[in-house]
């Protein structure tokens, strides 16, 4: 047998190599006139006021958490195991922290230099745009890769003659601690953003009567800033914990297997996400565009490129490293990873279909808006509660597929397959992610056209890439709802071995709900979903309000903004944005971490507590996967619709634009605060009964 | 033992006359003037050619159900078996429309002689549409008792030699029958009444700019008509079914304890029902209000004068009824009936909240008026998320302390204790329903009053009752959503039995969620839940869109209507409105029918159909209770909040009051279609279940 462990440090240092190599290509553009670098400056100030703060905020969070739950293992299951917990928590979250930072860092120069491409080539302008996604998308997955393989090694080398059981579990600690930073990171970021939004448009379009991004509203560096500590940070921290929480949950399962395939159970995760990293280099040297080409074919050729393979990679893993007892075991784990890479697919399409306007379901919504904004309303959030069908029946098909081919490569073997099937879904997370950071630079760098009264034409050729950017960010939370779906079934089962081993019974737990407790514990889980939705969405709306007194008053304190003989000071909405935006965080943080806990605990007093939790987390799961689809899909389509509006049926000022204004404003923050944020909460919910499963037996 | 089980037909035939008697008394009064009695005639004749129509098309597809379901049954079961169910379907299919209709034929009798009592007393007018709203509860509560009652008796005389298990299950096909016209009857109405109200406001109110109830308005009358047949008969078919299933599903239970109580343990539901019959009766005689009064706080005096009755009679049925083993084995299972019995009290009290002008909920939408729809949708939604928690934590509470009370009653009889905690809880449903009838009467009498044009302070008297009706109706919604939430535990607990049966092992089968058939049959019933209420919602648009395009229409046939000089068609409105709502329910009917069939067919494949249909009825129940508080209390919130706007911050014609209309009409659907149709599809989903198990072991 091939040793192929080396080739995870080799590609994760690849990959790093190549963000570093297109971080100098992009740093090496041009940035522009002097009004064009002042506004990038503007927007970078306070982007990492925000971050630096958000961080501050988040460090101390995650050090109570750590220290508490440190503290409750170690009482419960000795020092040792709390230390380990400890560290892979801190590991994990330090890592997450970093990786966002370093992503948005580049996003955030990449904005000026994309703009300045724009004046002349839209080719160059989209290039520039999806390298610098890139090295948020390479340096995410990278160092997931490259932190779990540590984590793994280090371990080894410190207790490994505990066994691998051990030393995997005792992991389950950096999925958490990625988890955690995740949600804060994306609710914080998630909030800002689309208050600011909100806030900018609501006092600017409708009070004052000046266009979108105007340099006069007092808001719009915070609404750009947004842009980039919304979409970079929050998804890549939430891919981040993805691609982390899967790797370590297929170790888990993996360990089971070390008898049939000797040590590569446990590394197969590592080696294929290391494949599909490599996949994704190929992938994104190959973008370019004709100009007068639509962005989207050039980004989907690259797609492809990178999907084809990485299946190809994918099958050439799993022949070398998991051949098992009948000859054909490799063929149908295979065939289960490639289930996931079309079960991904398969959500590109889907996402598509429900939120561009060359199909059915936007033009719906925007004939609704004819009539007003009540029926604008009304057709978008039927249509959000009808896009969940299609993507759980191919996620139900998915998992009983990948599962049923696990049975068939070996016996017992049906969890590993869908676990196979997660890696194939998420061998491409690092082309994907690159693909969603295109959409805050190309977002901000029409921004900064508009700011500095740039020509028409390049303000006409950017629009095009923001069009797309706004696509490729909807295709990526579809594929992070979707990957998060199928991921969830590998966590329940890494949730019951842990149980069972923590119980010492031969099989691991039945979740019954037939029974009263766990019962429920399932009606619980729906319910948190429910209620963390409400609290994310209201923080938008009360940190809004914050940052419309404040413009208010600048409109007021000085008079000469709406002439243009004074200049607003960004700096203080940025900084009022931040303030409100992380106090808000705090409610549906605590409560999703805080309610499996006490749900847990209370109900130790019956002997189902850990039954309970399992409901909890399962049934959560669906009803968080459910619910997220209906704000992402639901969001894109009414800013698809009011788009199209905009460019057929008369354009802005007609009533039925103003209607569809409405419903664009109501998805916001639908698809980029709630909905993202529901992503993380089910694996946080997953990762955080993963870790306290030692309090519920 | 005293013989208690002629209280039965005592207390329902006791209600029928009651009601006769109500009948009687409401029909003598006077019915105003001849202009009044026109638009009562009008509002007859739309709502009997809905109901004919309606009615027609629910036939046909009950008798292809029952036809289909005989067959089947029959070929798996012996034609014996076969014959019993579809006996027990067409009964209770027809009692319940039987039911619906006459409930519905008094309330249209009582509008116009509410809205002449409301020319010169508010008491008599309170009096009278309350004691029409009698006439309904006390007719379908009583349909329902001697329904269940007798056709026990039947087949207890027919094959009773058989075992009191087998009577008991041939009879499930009664709920079935009961909740498939119940499912077709609220989504008709509500589709119907909903449409015709956006409809007639949206081409009214917003396009020609004539107020409300206007009688130029073509579509008036279908608007009118919409009351009765979405809110009578909707409502009357739900708590109906609820009644009856309920009955049937706590005698399943009973049968396993006839050891213990003797026949008792079977009869003691309707016994416990039988009294709340008699409770209700005393509580409708009690009200009546002082000229000056609130009307809640006469409605509420009658309202706990039932409570405290059915709490007293209550407990002496548990006394003589369920005497057992250990001397308190009755107090514990009074105990459990006393849960059931707060649990309502509890939903009453946290709607009022939800939904009342007086609390901060309400006030919070107002306040997100002023900054115009998108925040009042964003404000009304969030809320309707949030107010999920608290009615789910009493559920899970109710539910963990009735199966404790029942164990300790006796041993194994936790799920006997939620059944009891369920008859507790409905033992009040007559009156509730009496309050429910009573919305759309004072609804249709201040319409009449206002389209005859009578005297401001008339009006405003009426209006107080409306308002009041409002409140009535949104109590109502939340009394049968936590009643569904409590009895559906129970009925789950009848499938599992009869699926043991059905096997013929010693236990009821594990609904272990960890299984991946199992998981996605979960994940397939939250989906049905989201795609049903997305079909629900569109058809309300599409409804709405065919009546607006006949309102445009006459205006254009007929330029006379609008000065006044010529009569619209208000028939050919209805007519419309009629064919599209039956029209447009189809889809969404076959839907909960198909739904649970197809999964359980298909998943035969495996050896886990029976389970993963038991996953689907349970999480999917969850998931329908959760998206139906959803939606009735936003949709509530939302038109109060509009509402308390009009009273208070500058009223109609504002910007703020513009928005709020939005969030209303926005809530139209959401709250007398969606919401209601949810809360029969929860229940169908048990009873299908339930019927169709022999076709899934």
């Amino acid at each position: 047998m091939v040793d192929f462990s080396p080739v995870i440090p080799i590609a994760g240092l690849a990959a790093l190599a190549t963000a570093a190599y297109l971080t100098l290509r992009v740093l090496r553009l041009p940035r522009g006139d002097e009004r064009m670098q002042e506004i990038e400056r503007a927007i970078q100030e306070g982007a990492r006021a925000f971050m630096r703060r958000q961080y501050t905020t988040i460090a101390i969070i995650a050090a109570v958490v750590a220290t508490l739950f440190a503290i409750a293992i170690g009482a419960t299951r000795g020092l040792a195991e709390g230390l380990r917990t400890a560290i892979a928590f801190s590991l994990g979250s330090a890592l997450s922290a970093a990786s966002g930072y370093i992503g948005m860092h580049i996003s955030i120069r990449a904005n000026s230099r994309t703009a300045n491409e724009g004046l002349t080539s839209f080719s160059g302008a989209l290039r520039t745009a999806i390298r610098g996604g890139a090295v948020s998308g390479l340096t995410i997955v990278s160092f997931s890769l490259l932190g779990v393989w540590g984590l793994f090694e280090a371990y080894n080398a410190w207790f490994g003659s505990e066994g691998p059981d051990r030393v995997v579990l005792s992991m389950v600690g950096f999925g958490f601690g990625a988890s955690l930073i995740a949600l804060f990171a994306q609710l914080g970021g998630g909030i800002y953003t689309k208050a600011a939004d909100v806030g900018a448009d609501l006092v600017g379009k409708v009070e004052a009567g000046i266009p979108e991004d105007d340099p006069r509203n007092p808001a719009v560096v915070a609404d750009l800033v947004g842009d980039n500590v919304g979409d970079c940070a929050g998804r890549g921290a939430d891919l981040f914990e993805s691609t982390a929480a899967e790797n370590i949950g297929a170790m888990v399962l993996g360990v089971a297997l070390v008898g049939v395939f000797g040590v590569n159970a446990i590394f197969f995760p590592l080696v294929a996400r290391s494949f599909g990293l490599l996949s994704t280099i190929a992938g994104i040297f190959i973008v370019r565009a004709r100009e007068d080409e639509r962005p989207m074919s050039a980004l989907n050729r690259g797609y492809y490129v990178t999907l084809v393979i990485a299946a190809v990679l994918f099958g050439l893993a799993a022949y070398a490293l998991l051949q098992g007892p009948g000859g054909s075991t490799w063929l149908y784990l295979f065939l289960a990873g490639l289930t996931g890479i079309l079960t991904s697919l398969a959500f590109v399409f889907i996402t598509q279909y429900y939120t561009e306007a060359r199909y059915r379901p936007v033009k719906e919504i925007a004939t609704a808006s004819e009539t007003g904004p009540a029926t604008n309303i009304l057709a978008g959030f039927s249509l959000g509660l009808e896009a969940t069908a299609i993507p759980i029946v191919v996620v139900a098909i998915a998992i009983l597929a990948a599962f049923k081919l696990g049975e068939l490569a070996l016996p017992g073997g049906g969890f590993y397959g869908t676990a196979v099937a997660t890696m194939g879904m998420l061998a491409t997370a690092a082309y994907i992610l690159a693909e969603d950071t295109f959409g805050p630079i190309t977002d901000n760098a029409a921004g900064i056209l508009e700011m500095s009264g740039k020509s028409a034409e390049a303000r006409a050729r950017m629009d095009k890439l923001d069009a797309a950017g706004n696509t490729t960010k909807a295709l990526t939370k579809g594929y992070a709802v979707g990957s998060a779906a199928l991921a969830a079934f590998l966590l329940f089962q890494a949730y019951l071995d842990e149980v069972k081993i923590l119980r010492g019974t031969a099989t691991p737990p039945v979740i019954n709900i037939g029974v009263p407790e766990v019962f429920v514990g399932a009606m619980v889980g729906v319910m948190i979903v429910f209620l963390f939705s409400a609290l994310a969405i209201r923080a938008v709306g009360r940190t809004a309000w914050e940052i419309i007194g404040d413009v208010r008053a600048q409109f007021k304190e000085k008079p000469g903004i709406m002439a243009g003989t004074e200049k607003p000071d960004y700096a203080r909405s940025v900084d009022i944005c931040t303030r409100a935006a992380l106090r808000h965080m705090i409610a549906p943080g605590l409560l999703a971490v805080l309610g499996p806990t006490v749900v847990g605990l209370v109900l130790r007093v019956t002997p189902y507590a850990a039954e309970s939790v399992g409901a909890l987390l399962m049934v959560g799961t669906i009803a968080g996967i459910v619910l997220a689809l209906v704000f992402n899909t639901g969001g894109g389509a009414w800013d698809n619709a009011k788009k199209f509006i905009e460019l057929t049926k008369g354009g802005k000022g007609t009533p039925t634009h103003k209607a569809a204004v409405v419903g664009d404003t109501v998805g916001d923050p639908f698809k980029d605060t709630a909905g993202p944020s529901l992503h993380i909460l089910v694996k946080l919910l997953s990762t955080i009964t993963l870790v306290l499963a030692v309090l519920f037996v």
